[in-house]
Parts: structure tokens; sequence; C-alpha cells
């Protein structure tokens, strides 16, 4: 792989451009629309589709068995690159002029976690979930961290930027420090998981806390990169969705290329979603997949631009004032909106909306099957139950849930939630009956106790109902 | 694999017993000593070798091809217990009677750093991080836990229960939730990382905070598993150290079958170097590398009771009162110091202890390669410096650290650290000048600017030297 056969082509307007003619803040200058990565085979491949021939079988196009099979080989490899679970399917997006230059810290190969008792609280047969908070620096950001980072490497930046509410800042300061660049990470004063900025100081990065919110935090990154040789690393760089598709290909990989029906996605600034729905449509063009799943994404009630947006019949988007505990997914104008919201209409999914307490509810259940995740992640499960209800999502249909982040990366959630200091008692009120019973169920508040075995004893009998009888087989 | 041919044998006696007739706290009734797990090929092995038998020639043994073999191609299987890095090496602790009773979270399959920068810091050329943070509760104690608790599924416990000051409790309630199983964390009250207590909680399990020390909780836990029917997962639990020795495996599959000259382990309750010790000494014997590394325990200033005894003339252990920021080897009283120091003496390697401060310089050193770890794992690289200075590690040799826990594991040492507010002044006043460079070299405290770009600008151009002469290549 020593060539880069690539182009850049704007989202809105279909404009082409070459990479290295690309801007720096990767807008487009005659319609300021985001772009997209396009290879050579990507128009083959949908004209191909498009007049009914199998795709694959031009010469032109990566074989889907010899991929597959390539792909599996690479497992067993010693190389970093092919020990990533994102560079082992660089195939399918060959953004580097040498496979070499990527950076790397193994991201990727997160497991595909089965959720029965979560199945059954949502009301379906078989639920999944792709836990990329599994990767290095602890979030799905990672995957798509390696690609752009990688690309800027190459070109010789020595100075990469972001805007971040915090995952983002960690995986961009982690991989900067890899490469030996250095980072400076722009994030909105106050309001911020400390877990997340602790770790973009863990690597090294320069942390500078603007006095306005993450939009104005963009634009005056924006300006900076027009001004300075500093190498723009948020989701408007279109190398950065490049990784993130991948863990789409390790789902149908890791499924033995069966396709789940649906794929359930939080949404904050939705490049996430439009990563994934890329993954997935360019393995169905390539003829990888029979088919796509739908792709669902579910939005916090006080972070909800898209949902807005889906459920407005004029279809206009209107930014918000972002406001959720989810601090993830807290953004109230969207970057990537347009994108998702092409891949929810293309792929056929839906779009929800879910309260604070559903989210903390979904969090403590997803916990109570031993896998632990960030606030934002549990919208998926939250979300999940209302499709289940709508009717969007039936009984018989698979599932994954897309959880994005780590439990450790919001440590003060878990705590304030299980001592029942997290939600306001206006937010509580709003449990159903259910939901409260579930709630009570789920809170395990730590006590306090006298050094004494007998202190001990009496309290598990009393509170745990531990029963002497219980023996074990 | 229908059967589970192994059998307990007393660490200080030589006892043994047969697994379902050992007592609940994993002591043996005639010395109070720790149990190890011993397989038949055990001794057939330390006969054949000590013979001079090439071992792996009797028909009884594991072949050490068919082995290497089998372990690469479980890495290209869609099977849970395949894809799960501890599991995929289960030919070599048969702990089941079916091996489908494995509770696992995917657990191993862990990054083999390169650390470049560090390697040079210390004064070596080659250095590597196994980075055991990256399982998936942040910490190597899964690797552990996963064997024991599948033991404890296995055997029809309801309940089961450990003492911990954090990891153990998170590892515990992950596995013990994944299987049903209900757990109780036993935790001393105070001087706990908060988001270690967080992911116990997270995972459903009833943290109970007792009004004393480790060891305190330790003896507690003891009674009560005599008296209910709880299993006991803390380090004395013996199957703990074979899933804790596969990390072994992972380094020299990670190397082709190379074996390093050394590997530097945190010593804590001292379970983790006794297993990778038990686990590298295991290869050997049955013909899988051609000899032992040498295996150095680190120890923070304020918790080295092993430290202590490996420069004492008369080798006694006395328990100390354990006091240090690396809250995972905050351990004064290490219930495996017998194993750790066998295995010291066994494998030649050696003792150090290091200072707060040089626990802070070495983690913030670790962090700027783009790689986060909790503080207990940085002693590593600080004891590292030390082995080098003394000559027990020589520029050529190779070097592993054992990095134990996720950055994530401690955020908030992260923060103080680079606000400078971690260190007492007696403590920053030991560092060198030397250190004392590079200590503010690395911090990055968080800047707070309004939301100029005129004000960013000015700030890069006056404090981070950003030259705008600087352009890509």
């Amino acid at each position: 792989m020593n060539a880069s056969p690539h182009n850049l082509r704007c989202t809105e307007c279909g404009a082409c451009i070459a990479p290295e003619a690309v801007n720096s803040n990767f807008r487009c200058p005659a319609c300021n629309g985001l772009y997209e990565v396009v290879y050579p085979w990507s128009s083959v491949v949908r004209s191909s589709v498009t007049a009914g021939h199998p795709a694959g079988s031009d010469s032109n196009l990566p074989n889907p068995s010899a991929l597959r099979w390539l792909w599996q080989e690479r497992r067993t490899s010693t190389l970093a690159i092919d020990q990533s679970g994102v560079w082992r399917f660089r195939d399918l997006f060959p953004i580097l002029k040498n496979a070499e230059n990527a950076v790397t810290l193994r991201e990727g190969n997160t497991p595909l976690y089965e959720l029965p008792r979560c199945a059954e609280i949502a009301g379906i047969d078989w639920l999944l979930a792709k836990h990329q908070g599994m990767n290095p620096t602890g979030s799905f950001k990672d995957t798509g961290m390696t690609a752009a980072l990688s690309v800027a490497a190459e070109r010789g930046f020595q100075w990469v930027a972001c805007a971040s509410t915090g995952n983002t800042s960690a995986a961009m300061a982690a991989y900067a420090a890899r490469a030996g660049l250095r980072s400076i990470v722009f994030i909105p004063e106050g309001k911020i998981a400390w877990g997340k900025l602790s770790q973009s100081m863990d690597y090294g990065a320069l942390t500078i806390q603007l006095k306005t919110d993450f939009d104005g935090c963009m634009n005056i990154l924006g300006e900076l990169v027009k001004r300075f040789p500093i190498y723009l690393l948020n989701s408007v760089n279109p190398y950065r969705l490049e990784g993130q598709k991948t863990p789409a290909f390790e789902i149908v990989e890791q499924l033995d290329w069966q396709v789940p029906e649906h794929i359930i996605v939080p949404g904050g600034n939705l490049a996430n979603s439009a990563a994934l729905g890329k993954g997935f449509t360019e393995l169905h063009q390539l003829g990888l997949i029979s088919h796509t799943p739908k792709i669902s994404v579910i939005q916090a009630e006080g972070a909800n631009p898209l949902y807005r947006w889906f459920i407005d019949s004029n279809r206009v988007m209107r930014p918000v004032t972002a406001d959720t505990r989810a601090t993830a997914i807290r953004i109230g104008n969207p970057a990537s909106w347009r994108k998702a919201a092409s891949i929810i209409d293309e792929l056929g999914g839906w779009c929800e909306q879910v309260s604070e307490q559903e989210i903390a509810l979904a969090k403590a259940q997803i916990g109570a099957e031993g896998v632990g995740c960030e606030p934002a992640s549990a919208v998926t499960l939250a979300g999940l139950k209302k499709l289940v209800a709508l009717g969007k999502v039936t009984r018989e249909e698979r599932a994954v849930l897309i959880l994005t982040g780590h439990t450790l990366k919001d440590s003060q959630y878990t705590i304030d939630y299980h001592r029942n200091e997290l939600l306001t008692a206006a937010e509580a009120a709003q449990a159903t009956p259910l939901q409260q019973t579930q709630h009570a169920a789920l809170r395990k508040p730590p006590v306090v106790l006298d050094a004494d075995p007998d202190v001990v004893l009496r309290t598990l009998e009393e509170h745990m109902n531990v029963s002497k009888s219980v023996q074990p087989a």
C-alpha cells in the first residue's frame, strides 16, 4: 500500500477535491459543506450495484472473499498495524501514502457482549452491545483518531488540536503523544467530566478552557487553523469517520458476516452515526454483506436537535442550548447532522429522545450485566425500550447497542446515582411506578459498618437476606 | 475438556488436597499456608526436566508446537471463550469441569507497547510495556477474576466476596454480574480511589466500608466465609493466580516466543508477581520457552514490606503500616509475599522501592508516550531507573514493564499532579535537579482564556512558542 488513492467530496454540493488541496478547516469553499472520503472503487461500486451487477465482480474492486480471509489472517499477526482492529481493515480506507505511517495504540477489537437481561427488560429476544469504551483511551473516538492523526503525522504536521467535551480530547492527546506531536485541547469552561480532562493532561496535551460553549470553541478553533499550521482533529475532519466506520466491519465479522436488523447509536455530534452508516453501506456495496441494518439515533431530551428535526414536518434543523448529564452527547449544534440524517433516511432508522432518569436507569441496567458504560452510552438501551414500544423494533429482530464510552469516564455520575444524589426531585418524579421499582432495586449505596464480624453478619442477614440454608452445589 | 484434572498444594508444607476438600478461606489447615494449583503434568514436567529429558517428549504432556498452533488458531475464532486472552490458554489451567462454564468479558489480549522515550530516560535501548489496564474493568485483576469466578459459578455458589482496595472489587463485581451471582465488596473506610468504588456499585455489588484497614477487612472476611456459603475471591484464592499467569503467555507470544530479560512488576499484595513467575516457569518446564526472564518487584517507599525483607540480612518479613498515593499497592501485610519472594529468588530478580515524587514523575513520563496508567503501575518505570543505575539491568537487555491499571482508575491523581497539588513540599524537595526539570516540563495545568481568537493566539505565541514559520511538509 504505497499510494493513497482517495479524494474528498463535499456531502452538500458534491464537489470533489484532492486531499492536498483541502482547506484547514475541512469545509467546502463553495457551500461550507462537510467532506467525505471517496475512493476509486466508490463510484464503480455504486454504478455496478445500481446496474444489478454483483459488487466485487469488477477486477478493480476488492474481492469480498479475499478481504474476509485477509482480515482474519491478520488477527494472528504480531505486527502492530495488523493487531489494530481499525488498521486490520485498512484496505477499505487507503488514506495513507504508506500504511507504515499508521499511529496505533492497538485500538478496536472491542467485545460484542450479549445482554440477555437487558433484552428481557426491553422486550426483545436477543440484544448485543458493541462496547467501544474498551478502546485504549476508553471511548470510540480512538477508532477515528488513529486514522486522522496518522494523516496529520504523514503530512508532517507538528501540532494538532480539537475542541472537545472530553472523549475526543483524550483520544487526540494520546495518539499525538504516541506520534511525538504536540496537541492542544479546547474545552468549554466548567461542566466537564474531570476524568476526561485528566486524560488529555496525562498524555501531555495543553488544555485551554475557553469561556464559551462547545460551539464557541469550534468557531475559535476554525479561526486558529487558518492562521497557524495546526491540524484540525474535530469530527469535521473526514478521516476521523474513515476509522470510525470500522466497528461496522467488526460487528458483522463477529457475527460470522450476518447482519443484525438494528444498530442503536447515541446521538451527539452525530459523526459516529454517519461513520457507521458509511461503513455498513460500503460493506453492502462491495458485496461483503447481503443488506444493510437500520441505524437509529437516540438523543438526550436536553440535547435533542436531531430528534426535533426528525419530528418536524418541515424537516428544519434548529440548534438548541444543550443540557444533559450525559456530557459526551451534550451538543446543541451537531456538525454532522446532515450526514446522520441521510443515514437514518437511507437505511430506514428512527430517532428518539430519552429523559435523564431513563438514561440513569438504563446505565444501571447495563452495569448490572457486568458491562460498565458512560451515561451517553446508556441512551441506547433507554431508546431501544421506546423503539420496541413504538413497534419500530420487534421482538424477533436482533439489535446492537453501540456503547461509546467506559464507565470510568464519568465515575462521579455513578457515585451520585447510587447515593441517590443524581436526579432532581422533578426528574425522579417522571419515572413510572415500574421505573421507580427498578431504580430502587438497582441502587447500591455503600454501607459503613464497624469492623466486627457479628455486626457484618447481622447486617447481611437483615439487609441482604443471605440465608444459611443456601448451600453450594 | 470435561474433566478438571488438578489439585491444590500448600506452598508452605507441600500437603496436597482435592479441590472439593479445600476450606473456605483457602488456607492449609496444617500450617496456614497458601495453596497453588498443580496439574498431573506438573510433577511429570519437573522430573523430566530435572532428569535432563526435553520437556514435552512425554506423551502425557501438552506438546509445545501443538499448543502454539492451537493458541494462534483460536485468535481467529468467534467463540467468546477463544476470544478471551485468558481462556485462549485454558490448556495450561484446566480448572473447570467444563470449559463452557467460563465467565468471560473478553479479558486479556492486552497491548504490548514500545516505550522508546521512557527507554531513553531509563538508559536502556528497548523497553516494552504490557498494559494490563486495557482489560475490561481497567486492571489486571480481570485475568485472575475470570478464572476464579468461573470456578465459583461452576461449583454453584450464589454469593461471592472480597476485601479490596479497589481494582479487585471492580473486577469481582463485573464478573459476578456477568454470571448472575451476587457480590459483596469489603473496603477500608476512607482513602479510597472513588473511581474504583464507583465501578463495583455500577456492576451491582453491595459495598461495605469497614472501619479498619485492608488487613482488618481480610480478617473479617475470613470469618464470614466460614459461617456463610460465600465464595472468597481475594488473591489467597489460588485460581486467581491461574488466570493471572496468562499475561506471561501473551508476552512471549507477542514477541514470537522470544523471552525478554526482565519483567518489572509493581508489588502490593504480591500475587501478581507470583502468578507471572508461575506462568513463565510453567512455559519453561513445558518447553515453550528456552529460559525464564528475571522478575523484579518494585514497591512504594510507604508500603515496602517486601523491600525490607529483601535487604534484611536475616530475611524476616515484618508487616508495615502502608501509606502511599498509589492506592492499588497500599498494602502493608501482603498475603502472597512468600510466593513472590520465591519467584524473585528462583528467577533471579531484584526488589526496589521508589518515592512518591519518583512515582508521579514516572507516571507522567509514561503518559507522555500516549500510554495512560494508574500511579501503582508507574512504580515499574521509577524502579527500572534504579535497577539500571545499580547495574541490575544493562543497556542491551530487554525489559517489560507490567502496567497494572488504566489512567482512568485514578483521575484525581493526574489532576492534582498537573495542578501541582499532589506532592507535599517535603516530597517535592526530594527531587534531584534533573527530576525537577523533568517535572516542570511535564506538568500541563489547564489554562482558562476568554473566547477570543486573538487572546488565544497571543497565549499560544507567548507560552507555547508556536512559530508561524513551522510549516507542514
